[in-house]
């Protein structure tokens, strides 16, 4: 710890960042809503001109090299274009060799291994920190121009609330690594001797994490997982998909600069560049040095990673049928415009996004009356096209679409759905007002019987959702909920006046593992989820093993080495 | 929760049972020496007549079958053989079918699941506890003509001491769960409108839990494993080693009264019997239906089990190369007579046993000057074959051998060490005082060189130790450590008077992940690792990926689901 020590500084920023992290402590624990942070753009501190700086900052980096001093550089690579111009964003990012890094990074753990907890937590707050005052709004405009993020979610969901995961998994870490006495005396009698022993306890890190961050949402999962490992003493490779690199560029870069201003190897945080054409994944991920891998992205890769990483400890974020149940409600109209909007947030690229929406084929009781399951179908797909239908919204709502496969997924379900059930809505691109190029789509929407369970039993990544009939409420939460369990599924939505099928339906959803949402109308995203109060995804449906944030998603990510002596002074007698 | 509330009786076990469990509590964060258990037999309650009821159990249960009324028994089954007669016990166990096994499981979760959690941790408090009052001295039988452990070990070890390790796990297991608040309001903007969601945060087990025990020490790790399982709401389904069954059968009675008794259904804890000749373990692993599994045993079966088991959970104590490296030494009579006990202490056959001794080939320093390698050799063996020389001695020390299999072994790496390297003292039966036929062998110890790493590059299972010549006292140590960190290992035991090679060794061994003991002489066994003070196993080499008992051993054993919806009374506006 000598090196450290000699650092007088580091030990203030624990210090300096203490407030907010007791706050969040007593957020974790009361899971009330709370944030240091201005819920919106506007609220941020000279916002104008914040604004104006992360925009420049932006512009400035396209068609350049991106700096990134990091070892073993072998070339470089970069290929991610913009889902609102559709052009090459023609960024350089360097490529390092595999076991460069992984030497890098076994060198630098030690000594951040061996630090105090607050040291490594206080230096983890301070990358928040300044990944917030320094470069939010240039994190917000590389994700947007990346995954196709508005900018109000490029700024919220992938900068300010992921900051709030970030903090959250801290508190976390915290708390699990101060569960461990670090030193005890043990004193026992062994027939008539008597055996005084002082043991200590160390905190050891697993190793090497590799970090796997998704095209869609590069931030929200990312940023808790690198925290997670880093606050527990490992080093972090981080392994960007290869379409959306910059915003965890810009990640990395600041760790390294904070870590080094803090007298720690920057080589704890590094990136690992590849390209669509040469992914390097499995590669990681079988590496005899990969300690621990956390990976969000699709479900194929995802369920590889889960059955491959072993010795590795494994987290993982994938996606699922997220469920709609409607049963009965107050007030149609205002349940239909929740549901809509949040069908066409960010055009349903979200692993929360609602997909399948459950119906007794006899309608949906209201208090004027039972209204037929095709009304409650046509009027749902009015409310989205009624979004879809305004540039202004759907800019605002819909944004773009991250990959350039979606559309022709989008047309592949519409012919399923012509052959096999009734199109609810046709999809189609809809007039960006600021980006004429934009890559966008209006949501495609179906209409299917129980029976198409090929069609919707998986994620279809981009704006699709199923209507699906199903014999009754009843019928229609056993399905919904079956499908969860067996497809998985991170969130579900239900709509009841009844209050047993409330409970059924919280039972039922409990077990299947989605995080249920009932009877919720008004302006906030249906699959909104708040740090420090929200868990995402619980680990019991295929749809990921990770909850964002328990104790079992930092508990294993160290381990306790423990030396034992006859206690000096108090001599072992024999 | 209806039923539970109708069983007040049930609410009182954890006040029955407070007190000691607050003390374990203390313990646990202090890691100091305490248990509520007499150390010594002669300490229990009545001792001699409690003896003397065990062993009458026990007596009247050999050639009878064992009565155990559980779902879906197709069978029997039973080939125990007492490794202190070598004749069969003679028990016959049900046999039942796995699936209805999972459905009796699974049917049996719920209300189990929804109990308030200290209902559970006193239903498993009253369980240990009758353990102790009731099983304590038979289980202390079954122990010894099964595993082959001496009386003293049996009670010690496979009785107060593992029902400590229980305790402890059920500490952690309370601790995990209630950092989880059971509900809150969060309460935000979002433009004009106030949104206000009451949220409630379940706690829901994975579901059935595998808990494989081993033939040697079958209830040390098979108690905390089932009971972590349980705290958190799973159940469980019990997996004895064929050849080490009774005392695990004991405790699946016991568990199953005590949750009867409480109102829970007793399938929450059942028996699944197998054959040498008809293993099942493999399709317990891979059933569908496994949601946990915690392994004791080989290091081949362990791996395939981590490698095979995914979705499930698991947690793996296997074995490795537990290291000695002397350095120095200040008594060497004193180091060499703790070595030898250790050496001999079950006939080795703890996943705890030193194995591998790597000396300095220039010798040990003394205060009376360096003793050359060979006679440290040749010394140690002398102070083993004391041991073994003394039946009396031998027959409480080296006790019996488990497996049929271990004097094969003897005399194969007896002919290996042979031709390879040289014997320090050859394997013989020795005469128990008490069974003439018993199964017993003295230990083998062979004198080799670093080279023949196959030889002692794995667990050996059975008294057999090998001295390892090594450059100097800096190369034993980076051999010791890379074995263990390659090879895997539990313990390590160094011995130098040098506090810089001592302090090497601490960080060696702290990131190899063995638990280290440094300069002990004196009669407490070296390997003796004490609930709420030891940590047992770090997860950081191949010996095993769990550790009695830390957060990690618990908090993923349930997972959390959440439920939100808009608060009565304070609707959300829109």
């Amino acid at each position: 710890m000598s090196a450290v020590l000699d650092a007088p500084q580091v030990y203030s920023l624990f210090d300096k960042h203490r407030p907010i992290f007791e706050r969040a402590v007593l957020a974790c624990s009361e899971r009330h809503c709370w944030s240091p942070y201005p819920e919106l753009p506007s609220g941020y501190p000279d916002a104008a001109r914040a604004q104006a700086l992360g925009a420049e900052a932006f512009r400035a980096q396209l068609g350049q090299r991106f700096m990134l001093d990091q070892p073993g550089v072998i070339g470089d690579a970069g290929e991610e274009i913009s889902p609102y111009t559709q052009r090459p964003l023609g960024i350089l990012y360097p490529k390092s060799d595999i076991d460069a890094l992984f030497d890098a990074a076994e060198a630098a753990i030690r000594p951040w291994a061996e630090a105090a907890i607050d040291t490594r937590i206080g230096v983890l707050m301070e990358a928040l920190d300044t990944l917030y005052r320094e470069h939010l709004f240039e994190i917000a405009q590389a994700v947007m121009h990346t995954a196709g993020q508005s900018f109000n979610m490029a700024y919220a969901g992938s900068g300010v609330n992921a900051l709030d995961r970030g903090i959250e998994v801290l508190v976390h870490a915290r708390r699990a690594m101060a569960e461990i006495a670090p030193s005890a005396r043990w004193e026992r009698s062994f027939g008539a001797a008597r055996i005084v022993l002082d043991k200590i306890y160390r905190l050891v890190p697993r190793g090497v994490a590799v970090c796997f961050s998704c095209a869609s949402f590069p931030t929200w999962n990312a940023w808790p997982s690198m925290l997670a490992s880093l606050a527990t003493g490992n080093a972090v490779i981080v392994k960007p998909h290869p379409a959306t690199v910059l915003p965890m560029a810009i990640t990395v870069r600041v760790f390294r600069r904070v870590l080094a201003a803090a007298g720690f190897d920057p080589n704890l945080v590094t990136l690992a560049l590849d390209t669509h054409g040469e992914p390097i994944g499995k590669q990681l991920v079988l590496h005899p040095r990969t300690a621990i891998v956390d990976f969000t992205g699709s479900v194929g890769f995802g369920q590889w990673v889960e059955r491959n990483a072993h010795p590795a400890l494994v987290f993982t974020e994938t996606a699922g049928c997220n469920a709609v149940v409607i049963d009965s409600v107050e007030d149609l109209d205002a349940v239909l415009r929740s549901l809509a909007t949040t069908l066409c947030m960010f055009s349903a690229q979200m692993c929360t996004s609602p997909q399948n929406i459950y119906l007794p084929k006899r309608g949906v009781r209201t208090p004027q009356g039972t209204v037929g399951f095709d009304e409650v179908a046509q009027r749902l797909a009015a409310a989205v096209a009624a979004i879809a239908g305004d540039p202004t919204k759907a800019a605002m709502i819909l944004a773009a679409l991250q990959s350039a496969q979606t559309p022709a997924l989008l047309d592949r379900l519409l012919r399923e759905g012509e052959a096999r059930g009734e199109v609810l809505l046709r999809p189609a691109s809809y007039a960006h007002p600021e980006f004429p190029n934009a890559r966008t789509r209006t949501p495609l929407m179906l209409k299917v019987g129980k029976g198409e369970r090929d069609l919707y039993g998986e994620e279809r990544f981009g704006p699709v959702s199923f209507v699906i009939a199903c014999d009754d409420a009843a019928d229609a939460l056993t399905q919904a909920t079956r499908d969860v369990r067996e497809l998985g599924g991170l969130t579900a939505f239900v709509y009841s006046t009844d209050e047993a099928f409330v409970a059924d339906a919280e039972t039922a959803y409990a077990r299947a593992g989605a995080q249920l949402t009932i009877n919720l109308t008004g302006p906030m995203p249906l699959n909104f989820a708040a740090a420090y109060s929200d868990y995402h995804v619980t680990g019991l449906n295929p749809a990921g093993n990770a909850s964002l944030t328990d104790l079992a998603f930092v508990a294993g990510r160290f381990r306790i080495s423990q030396s034992r002596r006859p206690a000096r002074g108090a001599p072992t007698t024999n």
